[in-house]
């Protein structure tokens, strides 16, 4: 396996409304999609959103949930300023703030935020200038 | 928000398996990491590993779960034969099989396989040479 993510895919309630969000409320490039999914074309992985009951169909398997889905997407900006920013970006365009901007134990600066099924985005400054370069 | 995706990391259950899983039955990667934590520096977003409790706390959300994550990391390789390629690999490094790969109703070939903690992966070619380019 070559060590590259092609796509993140968040399976979503309500995929016009996952689209607001991302694009409109958080400004992200979408890129030309057919009907029923949307893809944002990011530096590295590319972001899909599809709505969940058609992602679990794709892949065969049942699409209930409940709870933690278990994972998160972290985003990191330049300082622990820009980390407030982008939480504060977020909860304008419909996030909830889950955990504002503090110091972490890491020597870093991070919140968190859920989008609006719930999933983590962690807003991140890191001190290591070399973590996360592609 | 700038268009990219730092890193992914994902919730585990046994730090351990899930480091031989990635990186010794697919080959990634790994980044110098602290302990507790695995960092695989792909090109484009990275992948990280950490036990979901932390994760959770980490955010400050409950950690209970159960079924559906909601989400899919997809792998995109170069021919219909490559997606068998890798499909095969990840089973043998300990992967579960969820879906052979096979032609999909959009014009390529994928399948699905899940990784010991039931995270989904879609291994695919996609026709559009432009589809995910970062």
């Amino acid at each position: 396996m070559e060590p590259h993510i092609t796509l993140l895919t968040l399976g979503v309630d309500d995929l016009e409304r996952s689209k607001r969000f991302y694009r409109d409320g958080l400004g992200l490039p979408q890129h030309e999609s057919p009907p029923g999914v949307a893809f944002f074309a990011l530096h590295g992985t590319w972001l899909g959103l599809f709505p969940r009951s058609d992602l679990a169909h794709d892949a065969g398997v049942p699409a209930d949930r409940h709870g933690f889905a278990g994972f998160s997407i972290a985003h990191n900006v330049a300082s622990p300023d820009a980390v407030d920013g982008v939480l504060a970006e977020a909860v304008a365009a419909g996030a909830r703030l889950v955990k504002a901007g503090r110091h972490a134990p890491w020597g870093g600066y991070s919140g968190y935020f859920e989008d609006p099924d719930g999933f983590l985005w962690e807003v991140a400054w890191n001190p290591d200038p070399e973590f996360g370069k592609s």
